[in-house]
């Protein structure tokens, strides 16, 4: 159908995102590890409802607020992906009398806190920092992540469940094999942690992952029993630029009204900026920084991206890109362009509601 | 008062932004120009009321919707700094019968759809480009710019009004000395079109420019008829280190929970990241990415800058700061710490509400 579009808004191609689900859903059951993708990335209990389909029924988030808008569409069993900040523990208990609450904990002063404060039962996963550097106790420091385990596992509200990581440094690789390897060596760094908990300490423990890359190019999983993708649903420039999809599975592009033209320079001026995108950039093979690349809107979706064009700055509202001449000459000013964003997560972070393909609005809880 | 803080919460220190609001009004007054600052900073109804006691009742805006928004809260003379999205025409003329709407145009194009489609009468201005190259059509274009003046001049729906610019390369200034410079450009080329169009065009030409750091750094305005700056109100790192204010003059801040310490390298990991602070950042004086400052939370305000700290690193919810080793070791979990923002723009509209001193919530349009 003919959208209506007037200014900054966010597409949704349903079909690309039930693709990617289905996939991601298919190769989990191959592998016969537990599916609990992460929805930080769409934010909507609309679209988590199409994960039921694929037989989805335990999730993760990124905060406690997430946590307690997806328990009220019925999630009942949701890790919070994120260090437990102590401050919120009056809705951590809440959440954890009424679903299964797994949390995830990383220091002695957290676990102290959780072991006097909890009311109500939680799993716990200990977060392993397996060479991103974000956060997490770094893998090889044994003697420490066996005593928060063993500290975690003498509290009568917490249940140890094993070690979680999210080996973000693949966001940084380049190719598939670099990814790959990465995979690999996150997967032996946990194993050997397990081998520790499970022998000398006699404690069981699971293994989970999370990163897109790993999950998108990886095929086995065998070694690990839980998997929490999120970006997959969308993927974007990002991950098309690791190797992690393909252009054509990019799910979500931000529709943008042409307000200017520069000649002189090849620039298009588009309403569409950092408030609209984010100011998430990638560099690309010449050293430019791209906050986008461009597509023409179509009737069902969006055409392929434009050869040597890019959106090459961003401001608040306006969005600047750098056009090769013939693309330049076809544009004009009142066209519709569509930029496929660098992070779909902060793109629909920022614009908070899905217009669909069929002209269908889906809220977030955003 | 004792704040309640339990998650990332932008601060607004009110005090801060009504000094910051009596310093420029008054310089305005002293220098006789119209004094028509952008509300895009706030974002905020209730915020826009504190200006009206500095006697401010013509305001710019960045978007039509945001002009929609103001306008309900009774601003009457409202300039959208955005070159008109002709998409928008249906909003352009609703606002065009209720108020006095001023437009920003820089192309044949444009100025011919608002001649055929405007049904209420309108202030134009001309977008011009003093050396930024983001948009407008560049100064010394000077037939361009006069035959598009008569273009609009000859329509009985649009008023011409004169040269608007916003100098944004002052933003990658890096002293007060070469802000001051710029201006002083800005202001030789603005008057040069002025010349060309009051004399062998015989058009009444009026003079706008809107960036804080001109506005801050520069004490007269006595050759330009309109100033239009919006950052200034709440100011930010960006701003503190072009020199446009003190660090003492920021009005607001993100404060976050600490969640994790890392002793080996000195990182405090906080809940706050890319959707909280935005993915905004400068490069300090050692080369490295500062995407924002920390200060501590005090009972009417926040204290100094922590030396030596910064926020290093950013992902969707976790921010990494990384602090001198004294610090380091006074930071508790559980702790709140303040974040000052590189660009609070960014930062006000991905939090969208605000959070003052004394306690009281302060909502935006967001």
């Amino acid at each position: 159908m003919k959208l209506m579009i007037i200014k900054p808004t966010l597409l949704l191609d349903k079909q690309r995102a039930l693709q990617n689900l289905k996939s991601m859903a298919e190769k989990a059951k191959k592998s016969h590890v537990r599916f609990r993708p992460h929805f930080k990335t769409h934010h909507s209990a609309q679209v988590g409802e199409w994960f039921r389909e694929f037989g989805v029924n335990a999730i993760t988030v990124s905060s406690v607020e997430m946590a307690m808008y997806f328990a009220q569409y019925g999630w009942k069993d949701i890790t919070v992906a994120f260090p437990v900040n102590i401050l919120e523990i009056y809705n951590i208990n809440n959440l954890a009398s009424s679903i299964q609450l797994n949390l995830l904990v990383e220091s002695e002063e957290t676990v102290a806190f959780l072991a006097k404060h909890l009311q109500a039962s939680v799993d716990v996963w200990i977060k392993i920092d397996v060479g991103y550097h974000r956060t997490g106790i770094t893998w090889n420091h044994l003697d420490e992540i066996a005593s928060l385990a063993h500290q975690i596992d003498s509290s009568n509200k917490m249940i140890f469940k094993g070690l979680l990581t999210h080996s973000g440094h693949t966001y940084r690789a380049h190719s598939r094999a670099e990814v790959t390897t990465i995979y690999h060596e996150t997967v032996r760094r946990l194993q050997a942690i397990k081998q520790r908990l499970t022998g000398e300490d006699d404690l069981n423990t699971q293994i989970s992952i999370g990163d897109t890359p790993s999950c998108s190019i990886v095929d086995d999983f065998s070694r690990v029993n839980e998997i929490r993708p999120g970006n997959f649903v969308f993927y974007d420039i990002m991950q098309s630029n690791i190797g992690s999809c393909m252009e054509e599975d990019i799910a979500v592009a931000v529709a943008c009204p042409v307000v200017a033209k520069h000649r002189e320079r090849y620039e298009i001026v588009i309403y569409g900026g950092a408030v609209h995108l984010s100011k998430e950039f990638i560099i690309d093979k010449k050293g430019n920084r791209v906050f986008g690349y461009v597509a023409q809107l179509q009737e069902q979706s969006w055409g392929s991206m434009i050869h040597n064009t890019h959106v090459s700055a961003l401001s608040q509202e306006h969005g600047i890109i750098k056009a090769e001449s013939d693309f330049f000459n076809r544009v004009n000013i009142g066209d519709i362009l569509v930029i496929l964003p660098v992070h779909s997560c902060l793109t629909v972070n920022l614009l908070r509601k899905y217009l669909t393909m069929d002209g269908e609005t889906i809220p977030t809880m955003l």
